[in-house]
């Protein structure tokens, strides 16, 4: 057996500080039909946002080892706030190639904008580190970037109200300056957010392009398989594989049906708390 | 100097996961002005619901430890979480008296139903926790009790959506199926809650009474204080101290100045994460 066809058949790991992370799996089980997601939610110390970088970085650290343990040939940080604060520090630790959700939203947003004037909304933990205004800067340091915290849209989502009048004011409430001050790009800085993607297209028109940093996670992740040559048989059929460090909390049947997701049965796996 | 003096001057401690149970520190200062609080909330480890009850518990020890060296004559649970889950381990362990905000609530709610309906609102984590309706029962078993998870409620009350239109939306799609179940008593059974006093009897009306947890476990602790015989002198004049095991991320001045709190220094205090 050659390491490409060993390597392809082991899972792609995938993690997140709770449920959120769902939409990266399933735009990786959209793109990659044939790769085997093995999803981890740390529902036992959501959420990561407010914690320091130390606690993030172990965090991480720990719930890619039970990636690893699961013979994860990548591991996916879908989380934003442990993508803007672990990845260095699990690039240095862990053997197997690492990406996160800001680096490749950052990478579409640049491309998509036309006017350089780029809206990024999401947690107050997201906004505040600045991490995707360094990372678009990186890429283009000319770009005007306005970022939004938007605190009320996870409870929003979490409470399954994604095409509901409430969570319609709360987007024309958070966004409206946003599409006053001139943008024409936004990147969706959020795990969540995406399952609003329909009500936010809605507010915004036509005129401003949405940038789903999951959509563009699960791309850069097809790129580094090939380039990495450890992607999976084009005619292997892949699944979806979820562990939760603590008991769900209702927010899962919201995640499977708006994304069409079967996530089947849950295994718990266990953390220091 | 005899022991109720010296009792007296000791500050009575008080602690919630976060800033909510600040809330609970107000009416203490506005009923026992003599009195000096120290407030600690555990935002490092935020929020409490839906982890395990043994790790409320040590989380609870731990904050209590800290307010005993800071001499705390009693102990306060200003957290609905806690109150269900840690009282009894908090009162076998601390050396001093405990109260938390579920009994004092679920007491002045059975005194103040006329036609024995009571609802309560509270987080998911509370509501499912059925620990008001335990208690409530406990006092009166004949007692009707409907309750009604309103997750969106603390995100808004942290957002500074106090008065405001989306969050009185809110609160008619969550109350309005318990108006019309039939209550005429309302427990606030999150200590954030009181915060929208304004806007939920807004929307009440006259015919619905709002039992207070804060407000109703300020008078246990007066009872208590009577009761042990460790009251400050009537001419003392008591301060309010606030330590937080991480830095805040601004709900504390939306707190500040809807109670009327001057919080002033915040100290930090460090645990285990």
């Amino acid at each position: 057996m050659d390491s490409t066809t060993s390597n392809g058949s082991r899972p792609i790991g995938v993690f997140d500080s709770g449920i959120g992370g769902l939409t990266v799996a399933a735009e990786l089980r959209r793109l990659l039909p044939q790769e085997t997601i093995y999803y981890i939610g740390d529902t036992a110390r959501v959420p990561y946002g407010g914690k320091s970088q130390a606690t993030i970085e172990r965090y991480s650290v720990e719930i890619s080892e039970l990636l690893l343990a699961e013979e994860a040939k990548m591991i996916i940080v879908a989380c934003n706030t442990a993508s803007a604060l672990a990845i260095p520090k699990l690039h240095a630790t862990l053997p197997v190639p690492v990406t996160g959700v800001i680096a490749p939203g950052a990478k579409a947003a640049v491309a998509s904008t036309v006017n350089g004037h780029i809206g990024v909304i999401g947690t107050r933990g997201t906004v505040r580190s600045g991490a995707y205004e360094r990372a678009i800067h990186a890429l283009a340091p000319e770009m005007r970037v306005t970022s939004q915290a938007c605190p009320m849209l996870v409870p929003a989502i979490e409470e399954g109200w994604l095409e509901n009048d409430i969570t319609d004011s709360i987007i024309a409430r958070y966004l409206g300056p946003l599409v006053g001050s001139g943008i024409d790009t936004l990147v969706l800085g959020c795990t969540h957010y995406p399952l609003l993607k329909p009500a936010l297209a809605r507010f915004l028109g036509p005129g401003i392009r949405l940038v789903d940093s999951a959509e563009n996670c699960a791309h850069a992740v097809r790129e580094l398989l090939i380039q990495q040559q450890i992607g999976a048989p084009e005619n292997a059929v892949g699944t979806l594989r979820v562990a939760l460090t603590d008991a769900s909390d209702g927010f899962l049947p919201v995640a499977e049906e708006a994304l069409g997701l079967s996530v089947g049965n849950i295994r718990l796996a266990a953390v220091q708390r």
